[in-house]
């Protein structure tokens, strides 16, 4: 590739060049939803930074298979790792079946990520479907040296490892500092080190979800599963793996330990993550009441929501910021964006439009090349959006007939927009209703302009009959001071 | 209930009334599809006739939980259970990880439900996911010596249990007929009796899905997983199993004698069956060519297709028959069932705009109870097909003026069409884009008949200014014999 793709690598803390261990083929983990409740803007802001880089390292040439996983067991509660299992713990409160809650939020997951326009991955491994590569894992550390079993449990033995390895590289933490933060906790007098996390978790009697293993019937440790799944099904070295920032510690750190206790080396060449969204400036979080889900956002249900957004807005809204910038949720951040991405989407409908000419007056310059950059540059999206609204001057140029382009020029510039726009910002404009609606505007404002020069020419019959047509099909028509306004009954 | 619901046990071969073990709650187990290729009639068959059973039964005031499952791994190929693991041998063609396969055809699989209005089920466990209780099974039903060990598979020992217990009820077989039928096939020498079938299969060094287990790295026979996810999810004794004819011999009299070896008692309370489909009189298969995929029939991309059908069609198809008949599939008999869809939905749109008077001057009848009686009567939906069709007559006479309705008829009857055609039979009527074609279709055809008669008065201007509106909006006008055709470019 002429212009090679640059990406941040959170472990090396600079950008990197991005080059692939097996191409044709990369290799893509990001940690995806837990499934005991509504996805929200955090969950949109990962799953649409993801889909961009899988867009785009497939757009550029690269076979890429995606793995994002679905939590749907072991994520324990509490920083002690001792907690009750969220998920089983909501379906005692709602007296179901675990796995009916999980499919439940699965099911609306899929809908909101279809309606962001979000690609379904690869692969999408279910924890609660990989308990035997979990204790397969787990054998591995212990063979190693690396865990310790306690009371049907099994941890991992931090300090061990930390004597041996380099803990906290990802994160820049200090194993002594978090020593000294720590604190006791229900449960932790089973662990030899108040920071050794759990590998498998024996199962309290009222815990629902439970799997025999060799050391007690019980579930796997939150941080475990996603060891398991990516090198599962990427390789037990691959390419990048994506997540929130959130959850670079401690999940990802842990992961590290995992795979070098396990493998004898780390598995990820890249590690990438997006920053977090606030809410008018706070911290997004359940407690604090201004955690908006997206099916929320969607239909304006939300105290602190204006009015409903589009999952197109959002969307937007998300690449309009750099992944790695953090994001202040507004109504009039998103109301903005959403104006934004009208002009844009008109514009491009204008440029559909254009006339070519012989010659062209102007030149187009290379918005192209300008946007392949941008992306290029660790994935700068809000970069790709200037350079696609500078163009639009262009076209509202040519459209006013002030300038022209040839038929060359012009379907340079109409496949830009195109590439950009839709396959690689992921922008859905031109759904079959849409052209439908196109349709239907044209066919009633025409009518309706018949209608007008009728009545002018005295013409009651033609009037008359246009007029019943329109109610016999239900549409409605009202006399506005510049003209009318119609809709659908 | 004042008029219970009858289903047809293929048990004991006759209607037997419903009562579920636990009211209000029932469990329904249906046996979902293998997903190494797209989805053909015969999953819509099945998925259709077990939908109505879940909409009705949910609809009549039962709390169901329905699992139905995704066979990932494990299903056999040949009879002898020798056979190589159909997922795997796909993906080792297309040099594909066998998760990635099975992830695009169950996308497919649910976008293909999503199409026929097929509701989601409370649970939809996938085989792979449930590997240990597979194993577990397998314990129990080795530690109550019905199973043998042999070359590191396991196999259901059918000799020894066929002495002490039942075997061939369901499906009506004789052992000893079976066995003379029998031939001896590869990796038969394994088995101490031709009949055995497999419940552990070792993997060959060229499988790719394999997982440990106390025998040997391999996989679980296919007939364990339902018996393994359908007592998991809905109790060891469970209310509804269902399936298509083909899947009751050996499949589902294999999960019988499971659940008996395993558990020492039968599992499953009312066995249920959908017939087949044959194509012009002949079986559907593979190949025979004549296995026509539902997207196929979306898009009319298949030589025994003449044109496309919608997939409300399929369903009103599928719902025409009574799920225990065979249906032949034929152009002509989908091409009839279609415009006996139209009328059907064009009398509920002309029942939704029928004018209220003061009195009835006709007895609306009783159809809603009609309906429910057939319904109650082993799910009989031709049968409440042809009492909604008798009641368009009425409809049409208040509807031409020759007859009237009060409102409490009016909103009687209109009670009854929604609650039978939406949420019982599952035609989507009325989604925004039907609305918006047919106003599409009504503009379109007033235009084109206001440029005939523009043609016929001699007035070129409007009969040109209709076609230069045509031609910019898109619309392609071809002159037929009986007037015009359009189409959208």
């Amino acid at each position: 590739m002429e212009h090679p793709l640059y990406v941040y690598n959170s472990l090396s803390r600079r950008k990197e060049q991005f080059v692939p261990m097996n191409p044709p083929h990369a290799g893509l983990y990001v940690c995806g939803p837990t499934v005991y409740g509504d996805a929200h803007l955090g969950h949109a802001r990962a799953a649409v930074t993801f889909d961009l880089l899988y867009r785009y390292l497939s757009y550029i040439g690269y076979k890429v298979r995606y793995v994002r996983n679905i939590t749907d067991v072991g994520h324990l509660v509490n920083d002690a790792d001792a907690g009750e299992d969220k998920i089983a713990r909501k379906a005692r409160l709602e007296q179901l079946e675990p796995m009916e809650v999980v499919q439940h939020f699965t099911n609306r997951y899929h809908h909101n990520m279809q309606q962001l326009n979000v690609l379904p991955p690869s692969i999408e491994p279910h924890a609660s479907g990989h308990i035997i590569d979990q204790i397969q894992l787990i054998r591995k550390i212990l063979d190693a040296g690396y865990a310790y079993e306690s009371n049907g449990s099994v941890y991992f033995d931090l300090d061990r490892y930390a004597k041996k390895h380099p803990y906290g590289t990802l994160s820049g933490r200090v194993l002594d500092d978090l020593y000294s933060q720590s604190r006791e906790l229900d449960g932790q007098d089973e662990k030899r080190f108040p920071l050794d996390f759990a590998l498998w978790k024996k199962a309290l009697p009222e815990h629902i979800m439970r799997w025999q293993s060799p050391w007690s019937d019980g579930f796997p440790g939150w941080h475990l599963e996603c060891t398991a799944m990516s090198t599962k099904y990427l390789g037990e070295t691959f390419d990048i793996h994506g997540g929130g920032m959130d959850l670079l510690f401690p999940h990802h750190e842990c992961e590290i330990a995992q795979s070098v206790a396990a493998l004898g080396h780390e598995s990820v060449r890249y590690w990438m993550h997006n920053n977090m969204i606030t809410v008018n400036g706070k911290k997004m979080g359940k407690s604090l009441g201004n955690s908006v889900t997206l099916n929320e956002f969607f239909e304006g249900a939300h105290p602190l929501l204006e009015r409903a957004y589009s999952p197109m807005a959002i969307r937007f809204f998300i690449l309009q910021a750099h992944y790695r910038s953090t994001i202040d949720f507004s109504n009039g951040a998103l109301q903005a964006s959403e104006k934004g991405l009208q002009r844009l989407m008109e514009g491009m409908k204008t440029l559909d439009n254009l006339p070519a000419s012989k010659n062209s007056s102007i030149d187009i310059g290379d918005i192209g090349q300008k946007c392949h950059a941008a992306m290029n540059d660790d994935l700068n999206s809000p970069m790709v959006i200037a350079h696609l609204f500078d163009g639009l001057r262009i076209i509202h140029l040519v459209n006013d007939g002030k300038e022209t382009l040839s038929a060359a020029d012009l379907q340079r510039l109409k496949e830009v927009y195109h590439r950009f726009v839709e396959d690689i910002l992921g922008m859905n404009s031109d759904q079959p209703s849409n052209r439908q609606t196109d349709l239907l505007n044209g066919l009633v404002n025409f009518m309706l302009d018949m209608r007008q020069q009728a009545k002018a020419n005295k013409d009651f019959a033609t009037s008359d009959n246009i007029r019943n047509m329109m109610n016999r099909l239900g549409i409605e028509v009202k006399d506005k001071k510049d003209g009318f306004e119609w809709s659908i009954k």
